[in-house]
Order: C-alpha cells, then structure tokens, then sequence
C-alpha cells in the first residue's frame, strides 16, 4: 500500500491528513497557521507535521508518493503563489520550498479546485468526471472538474463562478467591486442581504421579523416552514444560481453541479428553487444536468489535495 | 517526415487538406457533402479522396499519422456522433468507420473546436495554451482550448458561448428558444436585428437608411464613417459580447479570446466596442484577458483536425 498527505491550507488552521492510496484516511488533524512574519512558520511547521506523522504511524518514506495542498490563492502547476495576503506570502515557491524541507513529492493546487477535486474522489461527485463545485459560504466559491482534473486557468483563477454578473440591473457592489456578481445573492452573506432588502420593502408578516439574526439558516429554515416571506428570497436566490448554472453549463458542459458550503447544510430544499430557472435559460444539451450536495464538509479540501498527488 | 490529413465536415462541402505535421499545407481541396439517403455516401466520398490523395502526392501510407476530422455535431473522444440532422446522420460511430474504410487512424471532433485548435495551432492564437475560439457568424460559436486541447464537456458540447445570456430582460426569442442568447446580439443576423430594432425606434439620420440591406457589413461601415447610429448600435452589440466573455473568463480564465467568423472581417474595430463592457464586468484575474482575430478564416477547420491527429 502506498500513501500520501492531504493538506489545506487556511487563514488560522492548517488541516491535515494521511491517506491510503484507496482513499482510505488514516489519521487526519489540524496545526495553527502562523501567518506572522510573512507566514515564513508555515511550510516548516507542515512540513515538521508530515514528517512526525510518518514516524508515528511507523510509514516508510518510499511508501509516500508526496505531499498535496490547497492554498487559498491562485496557484498554477508550477506550485507558485503570488501575494497571497490572508497567510501573509508574498511570491513563494511553494512546491519547491515544500519538497526540500520534506525530501517528498509536493503538487499544490487552488483551495477551491482542491474541494473539487476532494468531492469528486470521495464525495458528492464519485462515479463523475466533469463537475462543478459551486461553494455557497461567505462567498461563493468554485472549483471546475474536466475529465477528472482541475481547470486550473491561465492565472490559476478559472472556476471564479461567485463573480459572474448575474443581475445587469445591481446597483449595490459586489467585494469585489463589480455590481451583478452571483456572490451577491447565493452566499449566506448574500442570501441575509436579500432577506433584509425583502423585509424591509414592506410590512408582510413573516418569522424572519422575530428572528435573532437573518442569516441562510434562519431564512432556509423559515422556507421549511412554508413563510411566504422566506420561500420570495429562495426564489430569488434559486432564480441567480439556477441562471449562473446555465451559463456556466454552457460554458463548460458539466455531468453535475455539486452545491457546498455552509448553506448547502439546508440540503435538497435548495433544489426546489434552483432547478427551474437553470432548466429555463439551459441550452438543449444541458438540460437534465445533474445537482447533488457536497458530502465531505470540512474534509474536502484534504481529500482533493491527496488525489491531486496520486494523479501527478 | 510525417503527414495528416485534416478535414472540417459541413452541410454542402466537405473541406479536406493535407498536412506535413510542422503545420505546413501540402493541399487542400474539397468535396461536396451528399447528405442524401441518410448522409450514407459521405464517409465513403471521404474516404477515397483520401485514399486517392496519398497516391496523387506519392506518399507512404506508413507515413499517415491520422485523419483527424470536424463534424458539425457534438461528438466526444470516442467519435461516435447522435442525430446529426443536417448531414442526414442518426447515430454513427465516424471515428470506427473511418478507420475502417481508410486503414488510417482517425480522431473526430466537434467543427467547432476543431477551428479552435486550428487558430491555436497555426493562427490567432499561436503561442498560447489557453484559448477561446468565438466565430461571430450567422450564429455565434466557440471552442475552448485549455492547456492546449479542447474542452469537450460531458455531452461533447462545451463551449456554446452563443447560448450564454447575456440580457435577462429580453422578450424577443432565440433560434434555440431561450430569450437573451449572446447570439441576438452579437450574431450577423444578430447585428442586423439590433440595427433593425434601433432604425425603427426614432427618425434619427442615418446612413444605414439608404443601405439596400440591413447587414453586420454595412452597420460596422457605417460605424468606420462615423456614422451616430450605427455607433449606438455597435455599442450594444459590444456591451452584450463584452459582458459574456467577462463571465466566460471568470470561468475558464483564458488567456486570450480570439473572435473569428463573419463578423470579425470588420476587424480591430470590434475591440473598441468590447473591451470597454468586459474589463467593467471582468473579475480582477481576468482583467487584461488579450483579445485578437482569427486569421485562417475557412481553413480554420481543417488545420485544428489535423492537429487534432498530432495530439493523438
């Protein structure tokens, strides 16, 4: 049996895992990111980690095929990152730098494209080989399956589906600056904007009205319990992601669209908003394109990073 | 030296080359396509001219790489292509039967992404990897090279950047149905539905109101005399183009778009229409994304087939 480690790395914890070649994770658990100093602790503190680990699990270092890990920027095959300001690197040469403290095998990829990769290995992708991620957290992120790889893009940026204008008419800006972008809409940040916007158009009675905080939960849960209110901004929500959808099937003719992120945890419910407008603005041979939920949560992003080095 | 031949399928003509596999032509030529009796003449007809050309040019069968192949259809790696109406094929297996008529290996592609490759090999896009074909023709088509081969997708139809929409407002159909494809406006008759559309708003002079037909030739001269309207016209044309390639680079995050077809013998004018829209909606990645024109105009097709054979 061969093995290797996964690692994802985030703006305060490093996740890490050891895998089989199968698939199987034998141990996974987490370090602090020390982004002080320029983040120079980082790769010396995963790379001290791995090291232990094999040790510990008393694995022979020839039995490692290497080391995979997600960064959160964007990263071609090369294993350079530029700038990347929420760990504090500037340019660094991640692979290399990673493969001479270790003596392994390093390929590094996208956190995004990682996740991807991760979900269709081991989670809500498996039997696929082309499919999107879509990630539905504090933003929307995305991460894009062709024939079983990652779509890495010119600058280490494609699969940036949060920032498709879906709406010309927007007023309101985007983080990033644009105003339309689909992350206005379908991140739970989004999703909160909506609702207030909704409640504060006019005086219809809704449970949202008593709740401690709006947020996707509280709206999703609301949808769940039939308020009217609510299932106005799922439609609102579904008819930007259901039209995102279409335009990136058309693009790219994905088998299925794996939905992620913390607001996926309000589960098939967000099918029952999203599918009619992607069936609507679907061209002919996207139509009937596939929507599951990711399954590995958190994990996801270790799984994507081990399998990118069992395909190196 | 090696040779292959390189041939785009269409609905009237079947164009055909040979090719030394540096990129030079040694022929070209073309046949009529016999859609009649369910097309069954046509791979035969192929075939043979085949056949015949490597016994006119004296070269040894040993030599032939391949037959690589463009079909007006989408069709994946296997070659098999379903229900190609306007040839008059059902189901056919073109990649077997090819091979077994010739004694020639054979790989088959979609047309349009066969021109992509070909405009990545030897024209527009020479020199990058990471590519868009989009042909602004009587439809709008395209073809997406990644890490230099073309995107597929699960159903063989990537790339459909005509069917993108572009303008959730529009009530005006689509040939393909949809309301607000890319192709109402950005299409030859896409152009000339814009321009018909803005004649009939006021009384405001023009020289387009003297024109014999309404065309994308005539309004994009109008619009190198100078003339208001048909500016207007190209404003909108290039906002729609614009807005689309912003959210087809968020996703695919090529290095350049190259347009092609028709429309694009106006030339560098286009540019100054679209770049404008694109780098307003275009995610910061993206922005500076190079655009430049196709310059194999019909023989496109053939030259990306013939590589399509090389990449085997």
């Amino acid at each position: 049996m061969k093995y290797c480690f996964g690692v994802d790395l985030g703006g305060t914890t490093v996740k890490m895992g050891v895998f089989q070649e199968d698939g199987k994770i034998l141990d996974k658990w987490e370090i602090k990111t020390r982004t002080e100093n320029g983040g120079e602790a980082i790769l010396p503190d995963i790379s001290k980690a791995v090291l232990e680990k094999i040790e510990e699990l008393h694995l022979a270092k020839e039995d490692i095929l290497g080391i995979g890990m997600g960064v959160p920027a964007p990263v071609k095959e090369d294993g350079i990152v530029k700038n990347t300001v929420n760990i504090g690197w500037g340019y660094k040469e991640v692979k290399r730098e990673l493969e001479e403290m270790t003596g392994l095998k390093a390929a590094i990829g996208n956190d995004a494209n990682m996740a991807a990769l991760g979900e269709l290995w081991l989670g809500g992708g498996m039997g696929y080989q082309n499919m999107i991620l879509v990630t539905l957290g504090t933003g929307v992120g995305g991460g894009i399956i062709v024939n079983g790889k990652p779509l890495v893009g010119s600058h280490g940026s494609a699969g940036e589906i949060g920032h498709l204008c879906v709406n010309y008419e927007e007023t309101d800006r985007c983080g990033c600056g644009k105003t339309g972008c689909l992350e206005q809409y379908a991140s739970a940040t989004g999703i909160a904007r909506l609702a207030r916007l909704r409640l504060a158009k006019d005086d219809a009675e809704s449970v949202l009205r008593n709740a401690e905080e709006i947020s996707a939960k509280t709206v999703f849960d609301a949808v769940k319990a039939g308020d009217k209110v609510a299932i106005e901004i799922a439609e609102k929500f579904g008819k930007y992601l259901g039209h995102a959808f279409a335009n990136v099937a058309a693009t790219c003719d994905p088998e299925i669209f794996v939905i992620g992120g913390g607001v996926s945890k309000a589960g098939e419910v967000l099918f029952d908003y999203m599918v009619e407008p992607f069936e609507e603005k679907a061209f002919f041979p996207n139509k009937g394109t596939r929507f599951g939920l990711a399954t590995l949560g958190n994990d996801a992003g270790i799984c994507g990073a081990a399998k990118l080095v069992l395909d190196m």
